[in-house]
């Protein structure tokens, strides 16, 4: 038997709020109290055009939400501006929150942590949801101290204007912390078209895909003599990231502290 | 019932030719009545270290093999000067040659399509014996007819030296026979860091991954809005080739004509 | 220069027909001139609430539609009793037809190919619009021929009630009519839990993963002595429909004949 | 700079033991200063047909190699019988064992673990030395704790005998451990040909492949609304082992105590 868990919703208007409302109206013990929004105020979001069919009511002044409703968390979905002061309030209040945004100052991290210590209350700060993409950057690391040999592959749509993606470096940097750095391939290598070999980081290399049917996709691939071993993260959008702030939701009830980053809430 | 096959085998104690040897011993039909050595006259297969438990006379000398031994098939696994020589000399004699190389010039090619024909006695000359790779760039070439999207990713062991691979670059090349040219990707896609987007071939993209596990894998991605095919195609060098060398043998005893190239044997 | 291609789309609220709409929106030689719909008679399609902001107005009578609106295509996404009916209106006024089902019986079937006959109009029937599916079924087929070792893979969300799919079947029947029937594996090979290998057809196996997080996904793998061929087609529902039907258009154009079957189009 | 590692190596003949002394060849800081054997007293390595061109002394006493020779590690690769003695000897002269096997009593492990002890030498007991197949079953024991929905799918030759393989059994047990036990699938799924499905294992499938082109292939797919996450190990037989001997002989060196199973010596 799971016990209730009463949350107070920000941005539920947004492309992430929206799809949090969905995840909400699925999930038999959350149950939404209220919603704090820009405008709307005393609506429900039954109200809404587009939204899902729950009755709660919106509150444009967050304070007043926090005094009224007797809510366990906060789950934040706005920007980083109106996000940190939601969360400050919430953290007042008791409340606590799950915020995701990579978009807060360290000046403003530091003050929410203390917040979190003075009210003994739990809050998850999350640049990203997606758990599996958080589970397989974490992998990569480790095998990257066994298998010295690695490349990355990452495989986008055809609109997207970087390369290699934000996920393809960041993972290439958390492999560089555990692997023992060299230059990879003969040393004699050579490519009789420019750029064959991909991008070099550190050592290794990393390929960037672009193809009208991909969405996103990331496969991390080591070798070494007779065996390859590979770790492929393949995601839809906003979609896959609600699995992230329900299992982030269900951590905070039961903590007192302040944690950056869903890897840390992950043994 | 499949009636035997009797086979001379030219070059016995190459890598390729040994690996024939044991397609001979393992295929029911297929019976080796002699060899056609650089060394070892009048010695069996038997007898030399290294090579399988089958007695099959060895001669130096093609000539004497041809007007000597009952054979329907010469398998020539040597190297182009000795293989023109014993192809030239089986025509003369009606046998059919299965020729694995790709090195015979357009006069010795125009050479022997005459003998094949003036003699009634089938040819199969085949650069390339791995079926699933010729079927890989088969099946490519005909996807891109209808998905202009593409992008090749080949893998290949850590010593390799030139990327992107022959094959590869063959592949792309078949692509562009049936593609409609076009520069793939965003128009204002960039690399952070160079050559992430792989290397350019008429507006697409070849990807060269070298680690060490890997033996030689290639696939062929081709993507539209909502969906994405692949074609994969693995191989541990010289075993996948024997499969294709088994096939030609099957169809050169039914054939009175001149095919170069494993594709054209096959519908 | 390609030339501007007027169509009718009958069944443009409904899940395909939306998407219609937009593919049509997006390509700039198709021009919708009207639309057939159950409802809405004489209003536009950018008065319907969440339909793309375009002009055309919106018939309830298809023979009304048909002789007002200058038309060279009929795109029908309806159901088959309708469907028929638009099909057959559109023949006799000489507006070819591109129709996305497979609920026609045989009688209707030979009375459209009758009608197509008569009135020299082309007309495309294709029960299943993605290309990257037909050709996944075509080329498993070509390759059977040469490699009978084969063993399929699909992939689907966890709320799919039949296993294997329908798409896997249909592969299946296509690989049994050019692969030589055989009954795989070692004879001696034994499941030490019910189910291990698969579905048995035809002396091959089906599996059927059943995941959250895939949509549709389908590999064919083949193999000999070393190597493997792998044909893996990944689709996300209707999207990956449209470029179908955006072929069969342009296609029909050009066309004074019957086809049945969207692989009949492709080469 | 890396110290040179003196090495005994029993058996030498086998198959891993040869592929063993190849290891030993190429690795810079490996040194073989003998080998324990069954014959061949007397004799060097490089006098044995078909093994490198090492010079290394044989010995058919293993106490009187141990005597003899100045060594830091054993590496046995014998059977469990020999392999007991020599490694039991080894202890006595604090030199320290590597030793591949499954097959020790639990009599004969409490017996090597004391003789560690009182020798003050570390031992390194490996029943898998694939150091990739270690990485991915613990991968997918982390995984399973936040994604409960998971398929295994494993890739054999088709003269293998057992479906499913034993990793893969091995690889759903590590699963079970972690994942919250639940039946997946829809409940009113239903297989359309027996075994569509795979074996089931506490509410999971496991799928078993058999083709001819593979060696040993293992993929672990884990899936939540929006994403997958796979974890793939392909091997090739005895190869692959060798980079887990090479790491188990530069840890041992560093070690005082006992270790059983490789993923005790990984972090």
């Amino acid at each position: 038997m799971t016990e209730t868990i009463n949350i107070i919703l920000a941005g539920p208007r947004g492309k992430m709020g929206t799809e949090a409302l969905k995840l909400i109206e699925r999930t038999e013990h959350f149950n939404l109290v209220g919603c704090i929004d820009r405008k709307n105020e005393g609506l429900s979001i039954k109200d809404i055009d587009g939204l899902p069919d729950i009755e709660a009511s919106i509150y444009t002044n967050a304070s007043e939400a926090f005094d009224r409703l007797n809510a366990d968390v906060l789950i934040d979905l706005t920007n980083p501006e109106v996000g940190y002061e939601n969360t400050r309030l919430a953290l007042l209040h008791q409340v606590r929150p799950v915020v995701g945004t990579s978009g807060f100052s360290d000046e403003q991290l530091t003050t929410l942590e203390q917040l979190s210590d003075e009210n003994n209350t739990g809050i998850v700060i999350a640049p990203n949801f997606a758990m599996g993409a958080v589970l397989m950057m974490r992998f990569s690391k480790m095998a990257a101290k066994y298998f010295p040999n690695v490349e990355i592959i990452e495989k986008h749509h055809d609109q997207k204007l970087d390369a290699p993606s934000g996920t393809a470096v960041k993972t290439a940097q958390m492999i560089q912390e555990s692997r023992q750095a060299q230059r990879q391939g003969h040393p004699e290598e050579k490519e009789t078209i420019d750029g064959a070999r991909g991008a070099g980081f550190d050592g290794f290399r990393i390929h960037s895909v672009r193809l009208p049917g991909y969405i996103a996709e990331q496969e991390v691939t080591f070798g070494q003599t007779g065996q390859t071993l590979k770790i492929t993260h393949s995601s839809m959008d906003r979609y896959s990231f609600m699995s992230g702030v329900q299992f982030a939701v269900e951590q905070v009830v039961e903590m007192d502290d302040y944690v950056y980053g869903l890897e840390n809430l992950m043994e």
